[in-house]
């Protein structure tokens, strides 16, 4: 019996993904053996990496101007690694800082650069409830990269409309919501994104990256850590997270059968709007410190009146076959996430669980 | 039908642990999620994490002066990380050159000090046959480490006595031969293995240090790099990759219910012999390069009077469902890798088809 995971990452997959790998876990496709235990140069690896790249390709309407990369180590691992390639001791790079993600990116930047505060949404409680508008962004037309975090799972905002900045190029840390919805890929050097929100397992990190861009990067760091030597080798310059890929190509399959990224839009949409709609029926009770235009489709955030409120609510719904729903340690309260594997039906389920309890406890 | 898997990593896992995966790939322990949709903060992840290290710990006999750590990236990121941690421009490291991986280790060092070549058995043709003999090796007491690869998969060596290096850190790569017999830990400051031939999948790197010798580490290079921040996080500072971490604790699982690496020593110790066995009776037929006193328990290497007799090996080997025995591309010939989870009657099976096919083609 499956619960209802509304965990905020590594997060719940599409069952089918998951079942079609159970299905061939002993066997893959009359082998004899698992897709990990399958050698990373032959050719039935070589096929599912394949379509793995070409399906994210399909599905986000990938210009040619741009290539996808397999990498590891993390989100984390990319705060560092993007300056490493682009960033010198003589450049400066411009931060877009609205949250933890972005705080830890920036950290990382100082061993190689320079880095500058472009924007940032940060209160006198040190927490973010909204992203920047463009005409707060003081932004350095010199810069090496603007960076940004696309959707701050911590706090719960999105930006909803990428900013504008000119020529240079602009590095963006999906990790939380690429696959969303469409998005215009051409309007980003760099999109980033750690698997293990919308596509897959942890331990896989997706790279779609202007070649261009990726031809300035630097030469005098390390083989393994430029971007470059992942595009020459198509990810298979060392041995890749084999299994992972494999998983990431199910989901994306999965995302491919049920209409693409327009009909995921339609239910993540359609998710928000039961989430926020009953947040704001109840706007004393669920009390959302959010702005409502910077709100995340992908993570809502809300506190009860009190913590003993918030405490009751994550061991009823978890009762009623609901986990994942505790705030992040830092900030407390209550995290909806709401990832591609979370359907309407699961918060339906959630939303009625709240009509509930507000009618007991509110 | 499963194949007899010769793989030389990704390589072949054991199927008790494979189905222990399989079984509760949708239902972890009865918690509703696959372990790879569970928080790594989360209890029932923890639990597997901390036993994965306790395994590894108990197996190896890992004295309490060292720490595990998972880290991600293959070993081809630690040939970069180990000196980015380690050396300085001020400093020298020693490398014992026995093979490909010990070059692409070197390589890296140059982007953060010195490396000398304190041993190398590179012969006229630029292959390796041999690892070489302590008194061959010109040490610079004064080094930062020293780095060896304990197995070289391409060629088909092993050390079989680790070297003396005195005082200076020793670091080795055991990627390939790791966890194959039992080995005295404490003599080196640090171990890693990408965890693809004798562990787990890809995707996830095995790191056993020294804590006295991680705390020389530089703390100029970002945090994300620093294996002291893997130590202090439990491995825990970024999302880890969980279902590559679960499947080693199932690896690892296996290995202590068949016996440890007493009994794994046993069987590697009889596959090697029936396959050098087969090889030395048949020594103009089944030529194979390397010296004696170097030969790899884990990978044996050979080839035929003709290439187009070792094609034909590989072709009737598959035929009788034994897959995975080309070498490597760069060397040709035939490769035989037996990591643990090839048995002594796989090997048999190999030798069987070895002497048939003498006296067919012989």
């Amino acid at each position: 019996m499956r619960v209802i995971n509304f965990n905020a990452g590594p997060a719940g997959l599409p069952q089918p993904a998951l079942e079609r790998a159970r299905e061939e876990l002993l066997d893959f496709q009359g082998t004899g053996m698992s897709i990990m235990e399958h050698s990373h140069r032959g050719k039935e690896y070589e096929a599912v990496h394949n379509e793995a790249i070409s399906l994210l390709t399909e599905l986000l309407g990938i210009p040619s101007t741009h290539q996808v990369l397999f990498l590891q180590g993390g989100a984390s691992q990319q705060f560092a690694q993007v300056p490493m390639n682009f960033l010198t001791p003589e450049t400066s790079a411009d931060y877009l800082m609205t949250g933890v993600w972005s705080e830890k990116a920036r950290d990382e930047a100082k061993y190689y650069g320079q880095s500058r505060i472009a924007a940032t949404t940060i209160n006198a409680d040190k927490r973010y409830t909204r992203v920047p508008k463009q005409e707060e962004m003081q932004l350095d037309p010199a810069a090496a990269y603007v960076h940004m975090t696309s959707n701050n799972t911590i706090y719960g905002t999105q930006w909803h409309t990428f900013p504008e900045v000119g020529s240079v190029p602009l590095i963006a840390d999906m990790s939380s919501d690429l696959l969303w919805k469409p998005i215009d890929v051409s309007k980003f050097a760099m999109i980033y994104a750690g698997a293990q929100k919308n596509v897959g397992p942890s331990g896989i990190v997706l790279v779609i990256i202007d070649k261009g861009f990726m031809a300035k990067g630097s030469t005098n760091i390390p083989k393994i850590f430029r971007y470059s030597t992942y595009a020459e080798n198509n990810s298979l310059y060392n041995t890749p997270p084999t299994f992972s890929i494999y998983l990431c190509r199910n989901v994306l399959a999965w995302i491919k059968s049920v209409g693409g990224l327009p009909q995921l839009e339609r239910w993540n949409r359609e998710k928000g709007e039961l989430l926020y709609g009953m947040i704001d029926r109840h706007a004393d009770f669920f009390r959302a410190p959010v702005e409502k235009g910077s709100r995340s489709y992908m993570n809502g955030v809300f506190r009860l009146p009190t913590e003993a409120l918030d405490e009751t609510f994550v061991a009823e719904a978890k009762k009623a076959g609901m986990v994942g729903l505790k705030g992040y340690r830092s900030v407390g309260g209550i995290r909806v996430s709401m990832y591609n594997a979370v359907t309407v039906d699961n918060v339906k389920t959630l939303v009625a669980f709240m009509e509930q309890f507000v009618k007991k406890h509110g």
